[in-house]
């Protein structure tokens, strides 16, 4: 199975993929996991070229897409057999200074070719606190507001994607402390 | 025309569907109206297997995926000429274990090549009401908000449903009581 | 670049397209703008017919879906080099007699190919004041809904269209007063 794991930042995508990773070494279970996001930067390292997201201009969108496109060729080869799983840590949104971009794309899809999307969740004081590493100091409202918007462009891009593929959306919420079972849902789902 | 009907469960969906035949006799139109899940049950039964929801695995997220497409092409054999209007009753987005499923991803679309989707809703309390078959108690908020969530996936499917193929997304509610507006309005759109 | 920018009726759309373009003139910048409504209605005068959006039956609807493709056509030709900016001017969701329709099918994007969507946003009351002309008089709650409802339906839409073609969705809010400042932020990401 391919499973694509997203979550806006400060959701705690990356650890709740690190624990499925410990989970299925202890049950002995097969895992992958790729990150979308690092084959993009070492990709655009090898053509001297950064990668920034803010305020694209026409050149750097079709740049940027190209590596999309790239990046989702090498990851549809390092899917295995149907004994494997392959889990995809990315994101389903990337707010950049020019909008909110697709992060799996219609091309993406067809190469990648998911069985789910996970969305992972949090509440929004909870993303501010971890995005600005502050557990204490009360959080503006319109910072709340733009996490509630990003979570719903997720879900909306999500739909769309499970629509396109087939594939279904589960979302895992992620509160603090509740990393593990988060991870466990996740698992639950694998070969 | 090709309408598909949709609603979570307890919306009375079947219901509206029923009542849209029952209003078309009487006009002496002529209208078929299918149950997706039906065809899909029965071929399922046909392969010796249960149709079931619950944390599916890769090969039955495969083997529910290829009913689908089997349900879609004995469907689209229904559609009849110009002067005819097929009703395909159905759901938008299907909860499962393994997260939402849509209930007419792309490839089904491609077959069924629907002219409009109709999501028929209800109020959050009224949905708890009918699926729960009490009209009493105090629903749980925990439970209203889980139908909240899932009428907002089946109204971004519908609308990710609209940009693929076209066709239109109309909202019909129906409360209780009301049924034979509701499909009053439905049959406004036949021929 | 090809920017497509909408908005619902009563958001100032047009006014900020209005505003790019003299903004444009100003700093000496090459940019096209087409309206695709005006297109259509052309096309459907040219064929003798009046370009209606009520209750739309089977024949009208394809009749529209046509005109749409036709439209779509025609502004391709007028999509120039990389050097140049296309500002297509349309609605990312059309609200009918028979439910909500897609501005921008995928048949249309395949042909447009855009790398941008712009949501023209306001505030609720703004709308409607704007499209009925009459800045004192309270509004209804439920008409505030359907606006609220509307706006949702276009960031679907909007959302859908930006994983089908991998293009990005902008927000870009225009209260009163601010139109030049709404279109200054469009034209940030022109060429």
């Amino acid at each position: 199975m391919v499973i694509v794991v997203t979550g806006i930042p400060g959701t705690g995508k990356t650890t709740v993929c690190n624990e499925v990773l410990k989970l299925a070494e202890q049950k002995r279970k097969k895992i992958h996991v790729v990150n979308y996001g690092s084959i993009m930067v070492e990709l655009s390292r090898k053509r001297g070229k950064n990668l920034h997201r803010d305020e694209l201009r026409g050149s750097e969108v079709a740049f940027q897409r190209n590596l999309q496109a790239e990046a989702a060729e090498i990851i549809s080869k390092k899917i295995g057999g149907a004994d494997e799983d392959l889990i995809v840590d990315t994101h389903m949104v990337i707010k950049t200074g020019s909008g909110y971009l697709a992060g799996l794309p219609f091309h993406v899809l067809q190469v990648v070719n998911p069985d789910m999307f996970v969305l992972v969740e949090a509440e929004p004081h909870e993303v501010l606190s971890r995005r600005f590493r502050d557990k204490t100091r009360k959080r503006d409202k319109v910072l709340e507001d733009d996490i509630i918007e990003e979570t719903l462009f997720s879900r909306i891009m999500a739909n769309a994607c499970a629509v396109l593929t087939g594939a279904s959306v589960k979302i895992v919420r992620n509160p603090t402390g509740k990393q593990i079972a988060a991870a466990e849902e996740v698992l639950k789902f694998l070969v």
